[in-house]
């Protein structure tokens, strides 16, 4: 039987366990050009909030009844399409179960031997190539600039930081809690962390940066970019990756509000989707691989087993209990 | 005698015309290497109300006592820099007064004969090279774009959009009112014209831009931004010129919010400042000044005499009591 975790009912705010639902069907049979991959990976990452809701975003929201989006690292078991063999290991988009049928042309054959499957899924897969494009593409910092990274010690913001470091920058992490901190310091190479929930964040960052914050990137959005943004240095680059503090509202908020400080500081803000560097995911996996061989890029997986589990360590993660990238084990 | 205005208190939210004094004093002599100008036009500008507050911005607050910010066109009176003779028109920021002193260095000649000496404030001045950086540089429109300038018929805005019909662009102007709505179209060869006050905005935009905000000139900022927002296309633009909605505010307002439209429309927004161009000055007025000759920049203006009143026509103006650009007619 094929386990599958389903959109039970559209949460309002913070998700709740009944908002999923754990179905069982039979493992189906790939048809022509399809291909059965059995689900080792599950990765799980804040854009799947968004697509639980209705309205208008850049992807269609899953309707209900359907099972949830995500990313999933596997093993081809059955194979109509010639491309791939049983034993292949593949990633694609085959959602929160632990089997899935695809079209070939879905699927991207991953080499275990340059890195272990999960990885496939982080460092070397979306959430990499996330930092990897919104920093060397669209924050574009130069070396001696200090870059600032919310969300610094998740998956995105652990190689936004290492990459940081690797293009010259003085790179400041901003995380939650005195676990995450640390790692940003002991594990992700950050020069300095702060604890957004429990330092005086201005103070810090004041401290932290003594010439002003050169890049920002961003995966937090709300009251804590407020408090970054006052401290700016003139001609500052802010990526919008992420506004994770946001998805969760019932309300939306008026905004937004007081962007003078653009002005101010002729500062440069640009939201960015990884999806629109497909064309050159290639580039970025070589990149990021060379980093992660010579041990410039290290991380940290926060694991769950079993696809049951897969909702509370979603609502886990959603509200910051996860330390490092967060993945469902699946077999 | 000469006639000035200084900063009498320092305005909580609107300025009122007690935060002026009107004082007098002896006109100046030059001494060496200074030249004597008496005014004939002073130009009144929202970033004034900036410098009427204290607080860390890009440029030092005016003190109380002091002699109110402001560019002025004269006529050299008296000079001890041989560059400049008695009858020479120039430029400078020589405050709201009707006689001032100023270093050669300061001052910048104009030529009467492009056009009359106001025009220098505006069109070929400041707020013109505002309007033109803006959009030639951190905008950045193509072709067939469809452009949005908000504050669409005041200073910056007027130009703002005939540049963008001249880049080749759809240009739809918000402003305030039936009687600016009206010059949008018929003075200043908006395709559309918006009445923020009058109008429902979110449905006005949609119908003029079919097609979504390609780029989005930005005067005003708040509420008003917001609804721009929601109408951008995917790849959006956004130069952050001014945000007059905000300058008159006691209470800060905690910010920015909903940040994640930059995401969903993968949108660049990108403040500025005019002054940071300086060195690019002369290209910017070559060029205005041929869409000038060639009538395809026209100009309103709205002028108040006396410096007497410049009080009033600044406090207007803060009001979006003005209809074009604001000028205070000196001699």
């Amino acid at each position: 039987m094929n386990r599958r975790v389903t959109l039970a009912a559209r949460p309002e705010g913070h998700p709740r366990e009944s908002d999923f639902a754990l179905v069982e069907e039979p493992v189906p049979d790939p048809g022509p050009g399809e291909v059965l991959v059995r689900g080792l990976w599950l990765s799980l990452d804040p854009y799947m909030r968004g697509r639980m809701s209705e309205g208008r975003s850049y992807a269609k929201p899953t309707e209900l009844g359907e099972v949830m989006t995500g990313q999933v690292v596997g093993e081809v078991v059955a194979s109509e399409d010639r491309r791939f063999a049983p034993g292949d290991h593949v990633v694609g988009q085959l959602g929160w179960q632990e089997y899935a049928l695809a079209r070939g042309g879905a699927l991207r054959k991953v080499d275990a031997r340059i890195a272990p499957p999960p990885v496939w899924l982080h460092v070397l897969g979306t959430t990499g190539l996330t930092a990897y494009f919104g920093l060397v593409d669209v924050a574009r910092p130069k070396p001696g600039d200090t870059v600032v990274v919310s969300g610094a010690a998740g998956a995105v913001g652990q190689v936004a930081g290492q990459l940081a470091k690797a293009m010259g920058c003085r790179a400041v992490g901003i995380a939650g809690g005195p676990e995450k901190v640390r790692d940003l310091t002991e594990e992700y190479g950050y020069d300095a962390g702060i604890d957004y929930k429990g330092d005086d964040v201005n103070a810090a960052l004041k401290a932290a940066c003594p010439q002003g914050v050169d890049v920002y990137f961003d995966n937090v959005g709300g009251a804590l970019s407020e408090t970054v943004f006052r401290r700016l240095a003139t001609g500052a680059r802010i990526a919008v990756c992420g506004q994770i503090s946001q998805y969760n509202l019932t309300e939306p908020e008026l905004a937004p509000r007081n962007l003078g400080f653009l002005i101010v500081f002729r500062a440069r803000m640009e939201g960015f989707l990884v999806s629109d560097y497909a064309h050159r995911f290639e580039e970025g996996i070589r990149r990021l691989g060379a980093l992660l061989a010579d041990g410039r890029i290290r991380y940290r997986e926060d694991v769950t087993e079993g696809i049951e589990h897969a909702p509370a360590a979603f609502i886990g993660m959603l509200r910051g209990a996860n330390r490092g990238k967060t993945l469902v084990k699946l077999a």
